[in-house]
């Protein structure tokens, strides 16, 4: 072998080395930081979900374009729908199959005797208790047998609105997080009063006494909270208005501990909205001669 | 050198080649995978949504949560919100900015004497109509300049709900497709009637002698038809319930053209919801003693 021929060899071999050592290390820069993405992405705490949901005529688009469209663009969301049902339905089971998001199915019907009379005020009875409540029971057996309790707990009813900067907020709660809500009690905003960044006290028109004058949408406690009060939830006993405090004092807590969210209580992130009953006027006479223009279709 | 060396030398230069080409076939695949993927999203075609608006205490909730996030899922939408107003406001201004979509944000204020007066039915006079004739305007001088029409035009009111499939649906349009809509003309569904997978009229209570008796929310229109027929618009004038005859016959439309989408017209993909005006009446007792709950606040 000639001297030229070695040398030429050992170029060869070189630039060899050089391609496969660059290319290695771009692929494996490539590599790592796709696992990063994704351990990211694993690594989010989870949020867990409670929507107590009952069948009407706009429960599917409320549930899908309110709730589910926002709980996918979040990510990091388990989403617990219990319906007020003797059975689960068909479309919320397809609805929720559809969403791609992790979540729960289940139901549990309200007894006549709980619900709203026609003679009643809408805020006589309390919504919703049993369906809260099922999702605890469910979310704690969940919890029981897993080994990560960095997750939270949030109520989101079926048709309230829900901006994407909510859920940021919640995954920065140490124990328990509370935020304005808007259109509810009455007025456009209510929301907690601070002095020197602590909670003082409620902003609210109705009932102000109370221990925690925030409706369900204003606030979310951290899993471990949850699994440190194992008796906590929901009572249909109490007065109008304290499902809230009886649940939060259920957790130990104390108006102090509230942690204030959405730049010190200064940002409207939920909607207490509700979807006007479609007029059916005509459906109904033609209902009246055995025709329905939904036949066969899921609306 | 000896053999025996020069056969190792041999040997680490064909594993290191093979180590190379290995790593660069991986890191092209990669390369190219990703690249696909981009040119996937770049070659969907636009959709076009025009957006009439106005100032309510549920127009972010609204625009945010059932649009915005329904639009930013579906992906390859351009957002043309059109106020009507004197002026664009900071609230859509802000609203759409945080969206993330291509957007285009405008204003024209309807006169007082086009606006319904309080002892006229909800009907009596058409909405909307300069609001979309703007978008119209801005959309066919963007056009003008540009060198692409694979986009489509849709019409989407600010307070429906929309399923993501809808858009899916909007894609494979030729020139003009058609679909149910829920909750509108008084009856759950209102849709086409088809016969041999061809429309031959409406499935609606309200007006059926109408040419196209479909609501704004369901159809959409290829842009190149659009462009072809410069003179198409809505037109304060016509009877209550033609706003949406008067544009597709000034597309040179007739009911056989229609394409009947969202599996043969048997779906629901868009609902027409209202969201219900929010009960203020402690805001309003307590603004008469100048108090506002949202004072320095975005609701």
């Amino acid at each position: 072998m000639h001297d030229e021929e070695m040398v030429g060899l050992r170029r060869k071999r070189r630039m060899a080395q050089v391609v496969s050592l660059t290319s290695a290390v771009i692929f494996l820069w490539i590599l790592l930081y796709g696992a990063s993405t994704v351990r990211h992405a694993s690594r989010i705490a989870l949020i867990y979900i409670v929507t107590p949901t009952y069948t009407r005529p706009s429960q599917k688009v409320d549930l899908t374009t309110r709730l589910s469209h926002a709980f996918q663009l979040a990510q990091g969301i388990h989403w617990i729908v219990v319906e007020d049902s003797d059975h689960k339905t068909t479309l919320v089971a397809n609805l929720l199959s559809r969403t791609g998001l992790p979540y729960t199915h289940l139901h549990i019907p309200t007894p006549g005797h709980m619900k709203r009379q026609p003679h009643e005020k809408p805020w006589a009875k309390p919504r919703g208790v049993l369906q809260r409540n099922e999702g605890l029971r469910w979310l704690r057996e969940e919890l029981q047998s897993s080994n990560n309790l960095d997750g939270f707990l949030y109520f989101a009813d079926d048709d309230n609105g829900y901006d994407l900067e909510l859920f940021d907020e919640i995954r920065i709660i140490k124990r328990v997080g509370v935020w304005p809500v808007a259109f509810v009690g009455e007025v456009m905003v209510e929301k907690p009063l601070l002095k020197d960044g602590k909670i003082v006290g409620w902003d609210v028109a109705i009932k102000p006494e109370r221990e925690f004058a925030v409706d369900m949408a204003g606030f979310a406690v951290s899993v471990k909270l949850l699994m440190d009060h194992p008796e906590a939830k929901f009572d249909f006993d109490q007065p109008p208005g304290y499902q809230e405090t009886y649940f939060l004092k259920g957790l130990g807590l104390k108006k102090e501990d509230m942690e204030p969210k959405a730049k010190n209580c200064t940002q409207v992130l939920v909607w207490h909205t509700k979807t006007k009953e479609p007029v059916l006027i005509q459906e109904k006479i033609l209902n009246r001669k055995g025709k329905h223009t939904d036949e066969g279709m899921e609306v």
